[in-house]
C-alpha cells in the first residue's frame, strides 16, 4: 500500500519522554504507550535507557561510571547502549505500539541523519562516546516526512558523529532538542513523565504537585532546596526549550500523559 | 531540511544481502559498504547476525539451538538478537553509510510494520520466536516513501508478529521477500554476497566460478552434490524470487557488490 501524504502543517505536536522507571517495567511500559497513543494531534517518544544497560553491562563484566547523572561511555559499554537502547528497548516499544495500532518507527540520532552531535568536550575528564548536539542541527525534514505518511516516531537515547560512530546522549536533552528544532513548524508541547505526579513541594508527598512553575519560581525552589539533584538538569531544559519557542513544558506521571490538567506546566 | 521528494518510478533498485562473515569483520564491513554506495539507482542492504548473537548468547549463558542452518529463538535468544540484530549491528552500518556520505535509515521489521509475519508453523518442533512472512504482506508504501525522499533503508533480520512480539526471521529470506514485494515498483536486481566469488563448481577452486545457473542447472548441482548444505535455502529462494518478478538474482563476493560481471548469475 502507497502511504497518502497528508499537510500536516500547524497540526499540534507532543513530544513525550518516558524514562527508565517506565522501560524497565514491562506492565507499566504497556499501560503508559496506551495512554501515549490516546494523545490527539501529531506525537513523537522518546525514551531513556533505565537500567536494563547497567545490567547487561555487569554481566559482561563493564561498571558504569556515572557522572552528574550521565554515564562515561567507553567503546565497550557504546556497544551495550546501542543493544539496549537502539535494539531491544526501542524495538520492543514500536512492536508495542504496532500492536496496539499506531504506526510506529524507530530511530537513532543515525537513522537518516537525525541528529548529527559531536564528542563532548567540557573540562578535563573523558567522557568517551557522549554526544552534544545543537537542535539546530536537526534533520526536521525527515520527521516531517514521516509525519506526513503517517508514521509515529520512536527516538533512542544516541546520536552519531558523522565519522562512523554512535554517541550516547541524554534523552532528555534529545527531547527538549527535538521540541525546539520543530517548534518553527508545530505548535510543540514537550511532556516529561516519571514516577511522581509532578514537581513535589514535599517529595515525601504525592499530593504537593505544584501546579505551575516560572523561571523566578525555580530560582527560589532551588534556593530553598526544594528542586534538585536529578530534576535540575530536567528542567533547566525545560526552561531552555521554552525559551526556544516550546508551546509549553509539562511534568506528570506516566500514566497521566493523555490527562493535559495533570502534572507540573513550566511557563514564562 | 525539508527533503525533497521525487518521482523513483521505474529507477533500477538493488537489494543487497550481506552476512555474517562481513558482519563479523569491522575492516571487511566497511570495504563492503563503500562498495555498496557506489551502486546506481535506488539501493536497500539487508544484513545478518553473524557469530555476535551467539557470543553474546553465550556470555549470557544461552546455548544456540540450531535446525537446519535456522536459529531456534527462545524469549531470551529473541531479547538477545533484538540487541545484536536490530541494535548493535543495524545501527554500526547506518553509523558507517552516514560516514560516507550515504543517508541510511535502519529498520527491523515492525518498524513502519514494514514486515508482518507470524510464528512458525511447521512440524511438531517449537520454533520459539521466529517469523515467516509472506511477500504481499510487505509494506512497500513505506519503502516507497523512504526512496522518494533520498533514504536508503538497512533491514535487520527481525519481523513481528502484529501482538507485540518481534520475531527473528532470516535474512536471506528478508532479501528476497522485500525484492519480489518491490519488483512490481522498480526493475530489482537481488545481489546475494558471501565470502567466495560466487557458486563454485569446485569447493576449493575459487577460480571454479560458475558464472550463470538456470533451474535446470541447479536440479543436475543439487543431483550431483556440487550444490549442498547452506548454499540450497539461497538458491531456493533466489529462484522463487526469479519466477515472482525480480529481473536478476546475483550471488557474489561482498567485494564485488559494484562489479555486475562477477559472481554469478541466476537465470529461468
Amino acid at each position: 500500500m502507497k502511504i497518502t501524504e497528508k499537510d500536516t502543517t500547524l497540526t499540534p505536536l507532543t513530544i513525550v519522554k518516558i524514562g527508565g522507571n517506565v522501560v524497565d517495567n514491562a506492565q507499566l511500559l504497556d499501560q503508559v504507550l496506551h495512554q501515549f497513543i490516546k494523545l490527539q494531534g501529531l506525537k513523537l517518544l522518546v525514551h531513556g535507557g533505565g537500567k536494563l544497560a547497567t545490567q547487561l553491562g555487569e554481566k559482561l563484566g563493564l561498571q558504569a561510571q556515572m557522572v552528574g547523572g550521565r554515564r562515561l561511555t567507553d567503546a565497550a559499554m557504546l556497544q551495550v547502549v546501542t543493544m539496549v537502547y537502539g535494539g531491544e528497548i526501542n524495538k520492543t516499544i514500536v512492536a508495542l505500539l504496532q500492536a496496539a495500532g499506531c504506526n510506529a518507527l524507530g530511530l537513532t540520532g543515525a537513522d537518516g541523519n537525525l541528529i548529527p552531535a559531536h564528542k563532548r568536550q567540557k573540562g578535563a575528564l573523558d567522557w568517551g562516546f557522549v554526544g552534544d548536539f545543537d537542535p539546530v542541527s536537526i534533520n526536521t525534514g525527515l520527521l516531517q516526512s514521516l509525519f506526513a505518511a503517517g508514521i509515529t516516531p520512536v527516538v533512542a537515547p544516541l546520536t552519531h558523529d558523522g565519522q562512523g560512530s554512535l554517541l550516547n546522549t541524554n534523552a532528555d536533552t534529545i527531547a527538549s532538542g527535538l521540541a525546539v528544532a520543530l517548534s518553527p513548524f508545530y505548535p510543540t508541547t514537550l511532556t516529561y513523565c516519571f514516577e511522581k505526579k509532578g514537581v513535589l513541594l514535599d517529595v515525601e508527598d504525592e499530593a504537593s504537585v505544584i501546579s505551575r512553575i516560572t523561571p523566578e519560581d525555580y530560582s527560589q525552589y532551588k534556593v530553598q532546596g526544594v528542586i534538585a539533584e536529578g530534576m535540575l538538569p530536567k528542567l533547566d531544559n525545560a526552561f531552555a526549550a521554552l525559551q526556544a519557542g516550546v508551546v509549553q513544558v509539562r511534568i506528570c506521571h506516566a500514566l497521566d500523559i493523555a490527562h493535559p490538567q495533570t502534572g507540573t506546566a513550566l511557563c514564562l
